[in-house]
C-alpha cells in the first residue's frame, strides 16, 4: 500500500511535488493506472489513481474519498520539556503519533537544559510515524513555548504530571472520558516547587503515573498510552 | 543518589570489580564513609558505606539491606521477534524495564528478517535502564528461541498479538490481574497464519493492542503498559 501526505489537496485531482514525484517513479516504480492512497492530515483519506507518472510531476486522480478516517473520541495535548538528548523527543513524538495524541508542545521550562527544539526536522518524523501507522490525522506541533505563558492559556481537562511529594491522582480517578486534555511532563530534574504551584493555581490537578521512575519521554509516552487506554 | 549493580553480593561487604571502582573513584569521585546504595537484581536493596575508596578494588561495607524491594504483583515474560533495526528492539528494553517487566526472549519467526540477537549488549541496556529507574529486580534477558519451541514450552496465561482477521480480545477483557503472563508479539510483517494457528493449539489467546497500526516495538511496549495498569 503506498501512502503520500497529501496536506494541500483539493477537488479530485492533485499532483505530486518533485520531492514525492521522483520517489513515486524512481523508488517505488509506480506507473500510470498504479493504485496509491493519500491522506490529508485532516481526516481525510483518500484513493486516487496514477493519471501521468513522471518524475518531476506526477498526477493523480481521486477515486474514492472518506472523511474523518479513524477519528478518535477525545483530543490529548501534551506539553512536555524536549530532553537534553534530542532523540529522545524525537522517539516521543514517534510512538506518540503511534499511539495517539492531536497535540504537541515544547515546554521550555526553569530547568530545561535544551531551551529549543527544531519543530521543521520534529515535523517530518511525525509525518513519517503517521504514514507509518497509517493514520489520517496529522499531530500539531506547535514552537516551544516559555511554561509560564503556556498554563496561562490553556483550557480543558488539565493535569501536571510531576515527581515531588503530596496527593496526587491517578488518570482513571479524575479524566473525563471523551473529553479534551492538555497534559504537562517536565524535563530531566522535574519541574521546581514554584512552576508546580503556579500549575495548580491555573487548574491543573497533579497527578502520578504510577510507581516507576520514569525519564521524561517515557512519562510522556505513559501519559499517551493511559489516555488512550482510558478512553477506549 | 550514587547506584551500583551487584547480582553477586553476599552477606555485609562487598568489593566493586574493577570497572566499577574505577568509575566509583575517578568518575564520582567518590571517598570513604560516603554513602552508596545497590541493588541485586533479586529484589535486595541495599545501603553502603564505603570503606576503602581504590580505583582497582573499593570495598564497601552494607548498613541497611531490604528484600523484594518495589515488588510488583504480577509477572510479564514478553516473548517478541527482535526488530530488523536492533536499535528498536534495545528501545524497546529499555522502556519496557523502566515501566515494568520481568522476562524477554527473542523470538525467531518465519518472517523474522533478523535472526539473531547480541544478548550481551542488550544486557548491558537492561542493566543502565535497572539503575536509572531505581529497579531491584533486573529482567532476564533468555537467548534468542525458534518459535515452535518456544510456544510448546510456556505455561500460565498466554496470550498472541497479532494483526490479522479474526476475534481477538483485549488485554482488559481476559487477563486475570495478579498472574503470570507470556505475550508473544511477531516481526515486522506479521506472524504467519501458520504460526497463529499453532499458537491457538498451544493455548494462546489471541489479544488486540487497540486500533493503531503499532511497530513491532511498539506493540511490545503496549502490552507491557496494559499488563501494568490493569495490574494497578
Amino acid at each position: 500500500m503506498h501512502l503520500f501526505y497529501t496536506p494541500d489537496i483539493k477537488g479530485s485531482d492533485y499532483e505530486l511535488n518533485e520531492e514525492e514525484s521522483r520517489h513515486c517513479v524512481k523508488v517505488l516504480r509506480l506507473q500510470a493506472n498504479d493504485l496509491v492512497f493519500l491522506i490529508d492530515g485532516r481526516g481525510g483519506f483518500y484513493r486516487a489513481r496514477i493519471v501521468h507518472s513522471n518524475p518531476k510531476k506526477t498526477v493523480l486522480s481521486v477515486e474514492e474519498h472518506s472523511t474523518e478516517y479513524g477519528k478518535r473520541n477525545h483530543f490529548l495535548h501534551i506539553a512536555m520539556a524536549p530532553t537534553k538528548n534530542i532523540e529522545r523527543f524525537e522517539w516521543f513524538l514517534e510512538k506518540a503519533t503511534e499511539i495517539g495524541i492531536d497535540e504537541i508542545t515544547p515546554l521550555i521550562c526553569e530547568r530545561s537544559e535544551r531551551r529549543e527544539a527544531k519543530t521543521a526536522r520534529l515535523n517530518k518524523i511525525i509525518t513519517s510515524a503517521v504514514k507509518q501507522s497509517l493514520k489520517a490525522y496529522h499531530p500539531v506541533l506547535n514552537e516551544p513555548v516559555k511554561y509560564k505563558q503556556f498554563i496561562n492559556k490553556v483550557e480543558e481537562q488539565k493535569f501536571i504530571a510531576h515527581c515531588m511529594e503530596g496527593d496526587k491522582f491517578s488518570l482513571k480517578q479524575c479524566m473525563i472520558p471523551g473529553g479534551r486534555y492538555t497534559i504537562l511532563i517536565g524535563p530531566e530534574g522535574d519541574f521546581t516547587p514554584g512552576e508546580l504551584q503556579e500549575a495548580v493555581d491555573c487548574g491543573f490537578r497533579p497527578i502520578s503515573l504510577g510507581n516507576s521512575r520514569l525519564r521524561t519521554e517515557t512519562a510522556g509516552l505513559e501519559a499517551c498510552f493511559e489516555v488512550n487506554f482510558l478512553n477506549r
